[in-house]
Parts: structure tokens; sequence; C-alpha cells
């Protein structure tokens, strides 16, 4: 990878986890055992890619980084972090290894992992009511992240899409075959919808309170749901072309459990392709913003060319 | 019951009721699963108390109602409900009945109770960040509010007491012969916190930006504190006096598993002893405020004799 977005992913990297060490409670802090296990999760290696675009997004708007963006970044961390546990659990999708890491509930027991999944997302909000900006720069950030985590499905539902609706429909679709239409809703909603509003909360606090809802946001927004989509379909390409070693988890469950993935409808190359397109579109939203959008761009060239 | 307590709980109901039925969305929405899980556990029987709490609170303060208090009620009903969902899934408390009704995953299966307890806590934080406020009143009731169903336990560690926080020593302390401490601080995090924050919440609301932080905020803290104390005191006296279909759920269940209760410390006697106490103390809390405060108090009168 070029060296620039290596600068990037490491500097951003670095803040998030300063931030996150900070905000989550000490692993002495009583009760013990829940603590610990939130710290198990978000401290198991993962790459911190929503931060990171949220604190990009942020400079690109703002210039600069202001008072608390790292902490908006670890909030973002949090609710993700918290999407992995649950979906983990045995209820769930069942997975032992995450991160090449023992699962939380492997660990701390079903109980203590359900809890810990949902103290993070309460302490995400926590994080957000605590966040030092202008009380409608708050407002509108809490409104933007709060619906990408519901229940809506998009496109033609009353509810925009949100992590939730989009794993209720990835469990309830598995053992059918999967059409494009399902693909791509399941898509945008489980795993677009954070991306997205990573990029435009960032957009939102690098703006303050008289920007928001301007032409940029929404352009933040385009960028942030085409980005999305094409991680996704690189991830679901990726399970199917990796061995679990380099993936840090059980590679190839999603073709042994007949999942509603990208290359199961359209076939691995054009997957690849239609990421490639999905990339050039993000990159066409953030055309009027020249120089200062290399950052977010570079990230999004790599999202597409990872290989774990 | 007197009169005006049964006017004041017909009325807090029929507000909170019709938020609710406004703010989840309808059965019919996309994926429909969730949406009705969430509908079932919200719809299913129970007393509202929590937003009662909140709007009587409001009113104190402000002398009115404002518009959307009862979308903050319904948003500390969303809170209490996702908490039933996840304490009653095997995991954890393992409970099949729930206000006379089967619980969520007894009719949805755990994976949907699982989602659908995380997307009660996520529209909680939606339905605030709605509200038609000053985005500073927003955010005090956003902080108040998350810290209280945080996983803090207080009252010497570094987090105010939380409901997270009250459900997992609940939990780990299940089968150990209980102390007065141990029971004490399970109660104010478990149940205290959330009955706490609907009232300091529902004050902030009714007073405004300019006023929080103020004598009445720490005074409504001191009611809560004290009124959920002895609302969870006389919860436990209920659980080893009536039967279960008096309850509305498994009766004796607290006493079978060896669980952290006042009774099972105090006994039955010196619990309705203490209770009563500690409803005098709330009743201090509120003496400046006059008879603007008979709402509140006819309210903490009324969670102390209770049948049900």
């Amino acid at each position: 990878m070029p060296s620039t977005v290596k600068d990037l992913l490491v500097s951003g990297a670095a803040l998030t986890d300063a931030a996150l060490e900070r905000l989550l409670p000490g692993p002495e802090t009583l009760p013990h055992s829940i603590h610990r296990a939130m710290r198990h999760s978000t401290f198991a290696g993962g790459k911190r890619l929503r931060p990171i675009l949220c604190i990009e997004a942020c400079r690109m708007v703002a210039g600069t980084l202001p008072e608390g963006i790292p902490d908006l970044g670890a909030a973002l961390e949090m609710l993700h972090t918290y999407s992995l546990i649950h979906d983990d659990l045995p209820a769930l999708d069942n997975d032992d290894l995450r991160r090449g890491q023992p699962t939380c509930h492997v660990v701390f027991g079903e109980a203590t992992a359900i809890l810990a999944g949902d103290a993070l997302q309460t302490l995400a909000f926590q994080t957000i009511a605590a966040l030092p900006a202008a009380p409608a720069t708050v407002v509108a950030v809490l409104r933007d992240i709060s619906l990408a985590v519901g229940t809506g499905v998009g496109p033609n539902g009353p509810l925009p899409p949100g992590m939730i609706g989009g794993q209720v429909v990835d469990i309830e679709s598995e053992g059918h075959t999967p059409t494009a239409e399902l693909v791509e809703s399941i898509h945008r909603a489980k795993t677009g919808a954070l991306i997205t509003t990573s990029i435009v909360s960032g957009g939102l606090y690098g703006a303050g309170p008289d920007h928001a809802g301007t032409d940029t946001i929404a352009r933040l927004r385009t960028f942030g749901e085409k980005a999305g989509l094409a991680f996704q379909i690189v991830d679901d390409v990726l399970d199917m072309t990796q061995d679990s070693a380099q993936l840090g988890k059980t590679a190839g469950k999603d073709t042994a459990s007949i999942k509603a993935t990208w290359p199961a409808v359209y076939g691995i190359d054009q997957s690849l392709r239609d990421a490639n397109q999905l990339i050039a579109d993000a990159f066409d939203a953030l055309a009027p913003f020249g120089e200062s959008a290399a950052p977010l761009k570079a990230l999004a060239q790599y999202l597409t060319t990872r290989t774990n």
C-alpha cells in the first residue's frame, strides 16, 4: 500500500486506540467481568477503519482535527464491536474466532457477552453525549449515527438502512438462494450504513452546527454509500479466496452456509469489477474538493485492494 | 388506590402508549420479525411507571407538559423493555413468562430477541435525538439517561450506578448468600438508576437548558433514588408473597435460585418498614415544592402499596 495510506491508517488507529483506552472502563473497574469482556473484543486487533474514515472526513471539511474527534471515532468503533459480539453469539452466527482471537462468549460466557455488547452500544451514546462540541452539532451527530445502527433496510421502506435491519435480513435469508436485490439491500444496511455514518458524522462534526445539511454532507454521504458497498463486496470475495489464517476468522463460512454474498450472485470477477466501479463513483462524489479529498480517496482505494 | 393516582396512571399510560405506537415501526415494516418482536414486548401490558414518573417530574418543574414529553417517556420505556427482553434470555434469567405473556425469545426465537433488544436501545436514542427541544436540553437528557443504563455500580466506583452494571452483579451473585451492601448496590444500579433518570430527565426536559444542574434537579435525583429503591424492595417482597397468576410472571424465582433480594437479608417485615422509610425520605426531598409535588408523591406512595 502507498506510504500515505499507511500513515493515515497508523496515525488514525493510534488516535482511536488512545481514545478507546481512556473511554472504556479499566479491567479493574467493578464489575470486572463485563469491563474485561468489552475490552477483550474492542482490543482484539480491529483496523479502526470506521474511526479513520470519520477522522479523515472531518479533516477534509474542517481543514484540521477539532477537539473530540478521536472520541467520536471511538464511539463508532464501539458500535461496530458491539455488533460483532452479538453477531458471533451461538444464537446468531455461532462464531468462535474473530480477528484471530476467541470470540467474547467463548472467553466470558454467553450472558456476559450479551451484556458487554449492550454496554458497548450504551457507551457509544455516552461518548457522543460528552463530545466537546456545540449541542446542535452533538445532536446532529447523534441523529445520523443512531439511525445508521437501527432496523431500517431501505431503499423503499420508511426507515433508512440500518445495521440491525441488515443483520436481521442476513440471518433470515440464510439457506435461500440470494438475489441481487437482496444482497445489495443487506450490504447497504448491515455494513454500509455504519461506514456511511462514520464519514457523514465526521463531516458534520467538522462542519459545525451552521453547516449541517449542506451539499458537502450530501457528497460525503454518497461517497460513504459507494465506498461502503465496495468494502463489503471485497470482504465477500476475500472470504471465498483466502484461508482462515490470512483472514483471522473462519474462512469459507459464507459459502458453507449459503449466505447472501455478492460473488454468490455475480461471481468473483464481476464482483471485483463492481467494487472498482463503485470506488470510481465514490471518487466522483468528492471531485469538487480537489486535493483535500485525497486522504479519503486513498483510504477508499485501499479498502478495495486489501488482502485481509 | 386514590382516584388521583389512578387518573395519573391512566392518563400517563395513554400518552406513553400513543407515543410508542407512533415511534415503533409498524408490524408490516420490513423486516417484519424484528419489528413484531419489538412490539410484542413493548405492548405486553407494562404499567409505564417510568414514563409516568418522567411526565410528572416534568410537570412539577415546568407547570405544564411541553411538546415531546410523551416521546421522552416512550424512550425510557424502550430502554426498560430492551433490558427485560435480554434479562429473560436463556443465557440470563431464562424466563418464559413476563407480564402474563410468553417472553420475546419464546415467540420469536433467540436471535430475533437479542436483536430486538438491541434495536429498542437504539430506538430510544433515536427518539431522544429527535426530541423537539433546545439542543442543550437534548444533550443534558442524553447524558443522564445514557449513564443510567451503563455498567457502573457505584457508590465508590468511578461510574454512577447503571442498569447493566446492576444486571451483571445480580447474575454473578446468584447462588451466594447475599449481604446487605450487595443487595443495595444491585438494586440501586439494576432498577434504581433507570427510575432515577426517568425522574431527572423529566425534570431536565421541563427546566430547559438554562436550569440544568440546579437544586431542583438534585432534589429530584434524591427523590428518584429513594423511591426507586423502595419500589424494588416492594417488588422483592411481592415475589415472595404473591403467586404467579397475581404477578404475571414466575413467582418465587428469586428464592428458588438464591437471588440477592431485600427480604433475603432483612426479612419481609423489616423490608416493608425500610420501603416506608425510603418513601418518607423521598417526600422530604420534595418538601420545598409544596402542592406541585403532590402527583410525584402520590405515585411514590402507590409504588410501595401496590400488590402486583
